[in-house]
């Protein structure tokens, strides 16, 4: 240990209390004082905070929405996410596809996006939202291509006011507040971005500095959900809509729409579509469409979906840490 | 690999072209790009940037300043850090102590420093600047211990305001900028912060919504010199301060000072005091005051200070990692 702040996560939630909210509150402020030197904390704490909240709820055979104090379990309209085709009828069959499965908010991005100059971006905006009709809702995430670039991006963003996007996701860098606040100054179009946020107070700071009308938030990259918690309150409270950002398992998805459950008009939700096999198959337990095309967290304990430890071990990688000759670390046995 | 931005930060760096500037501002770039989602990414190119100025200006046989494109090694004033003492008159004879040796900055913090009530921290204070006598420069370093609390922090501002205090340093976590800008407003005090951040747009962020009058950079944290150097050019285009952050080895401190050694008027620099027996003893060359109590950069190609392997061999700890049965990492042999 080089000092007081670099502590392993372990030795500050091994042992401790958890029998009420309370003591997950607890841990966090443990954990952030002995480790916030070692950056990578926010993510391990991610994955513990879940494990604890859902702990706590089947404890108490509670689910975790109403553990968390929200007085509602509020439906969701789940987004599907949707790389750019290479072409502009390869985007308007693939959305086609998408709208016919019963999808009625889709987020199209990546691909060609940001790389062949405007006029083929505009092309591909007009083919979107042909395909996806007037009512649908309709997302673009430029995935940071733009860097820093002001006036690249706000060369879209007239194709993007005219196909009525609800929302133009990280045309920056994370950190670029200046280049967000110049472009959220067209109020044409809502910016959106956060999902790399690794702190409550970075995300805060993207509410307050950087212009967005949506804040994106990944539980498992914030700290979990008790951070989480507080960064839907701030949002609420500065007319800010909380949107979750998953794209992995329905466990991950479980714990990234407790957050905002509560708040009925902060209606969309992202939703995995294309799921690889070992996220897919992960879950014992699916948070499925109802016949309105809407999601909502199931009313068990905890988080209320049930990982499957047979087909964990089947990706399981020995692994093996030694220091000192001293085994620190071994992949467990399930 | 989980998914495309957790690549290794080795994979962005061995085999890349070292040879010029801007070949180590493409490994970042690289880097960056590939890594993003690996939170400690930011601490390991920290070291790996170090290294590469360094290599690069002993193969060109420049000090890393002027291969910077600074023109001048101007010297820098080390303040020395010091805990505050159990009481008034120990914090009075331990300033008297490093006054007596010639420093001409002392900042003093932590300890009891907020722990027992406003009256205990304003006979601190006076004692500390009654040892120091009326000219030498005194900071105050609350190490976080209010959190967010702004009242708590505002309670010690006539004391610190009439002991003239060049600097009151995180008087709350890295993280808030809306408690910082609020403390900011006594403009009798400067607030610094910033040793946490890592990221050059974490600083900037800081220097644009924190109200600080210093920004502390650690180099070791926010990625390196060529990061530092960024956020150096901004402090100074903003009005506001550049300080360095170090408490470990001189080869840490040429590093930390580099950045802006060439702007004069960003005078003070920290300058590790207490060295643990590791920090001391690992460099070769040592940076010492001159008569007039200042410190320069060695004028030697690279970062001008050698570190000893005999030394660091001492400290070395067998580490063998493995996966999948094949290891990844041993301690190298030196």
């Amino acid at each position: 240990m080089s000092h007081s702040a670099c502590k392993p996560v372990s030795s500050s939630v091994v042992g401790q209390r958890l029998e009420a909210v309370a003591d997950i509150r607890a841990i966090h402020e443990h954990v952030l004082a002995n480790s916030f030197d070692l950056l990578q904390t926010d993510h391990t704490l991610s994955g513990i905070d879940m494990a604890l909240w859902d702990l706590l709820g089947k404890k108490e055979g509670t689910p975790v929405w109403a553990l968390s104090g929200q007085k509602e379990n509020h439906p969701k309209l789940p987004y599907a996410s949707l790389l750019f085709g290479d072409d502009p009828a390869a985007t308007h069959s693939a959305v086609r596809r998408l709208v016919a499965d019963g999808y009625r908010a889709i987020k199209l991005g990546w691909g060609p996006f940001g790389r062949h100059g405007v006029a083929a971006d505009v092309e591909q905006i007009v083919a979107a939202r042909e395909a996806l009709g007037p009512d649908n809702h309709m997302m673009v995430d430029a995935g940071t291509i733009f860097g820093e670039d002001v006036e690249s991006a706000a060369a879209r963003m007239d194709a993007l006011a005219n196909a009525r996007v609800h929302w133009f996701e990280e045309p920056f860098v994370g950190g670029a507040f200046r280049a967000y606040h110049r472009l959220a100054a067209d109020n044409r179009v809502a910016i959106a971005g956060g999902e790399g946020c690794h702190s409550p107070h970075q995300a805060e700071h993207m509410i307050d500095h950087a212009g967005v009308r949506f804040i994106q938030i990944d539980t498992g990259r914030l700290g979990g959900i008790t951070p989480a918690l507080r960064v839907a309150r701030y949002a609420e409270k500065k007319g800010v809509v909380y949107v979750n950002h998953t794209f992995t398992t329905h466990l991950a998805l479980a714990a990234s729409l407790v957050p905002f459950v509560g708040m009925k008009d902060h209606e969309i939700c992202e939703y995995p579509v294309e799921q690889k096999p070992l996220a897919r198959d992960l879950c014992q337990t699916r948070i499925l469409r109802d016949g309105s095309g809407r999601i909502r967290l199931p009313d068990a304990p905890g988080l209320g979906v049930q990982p499957d430890p047979a087909v964990l071990k089947q990706y399981l990688v020995d692994t093996e840490i030694k220091v000192g000759g001293k085994v620190l670390y071994r992949t467990p046995q399930i």
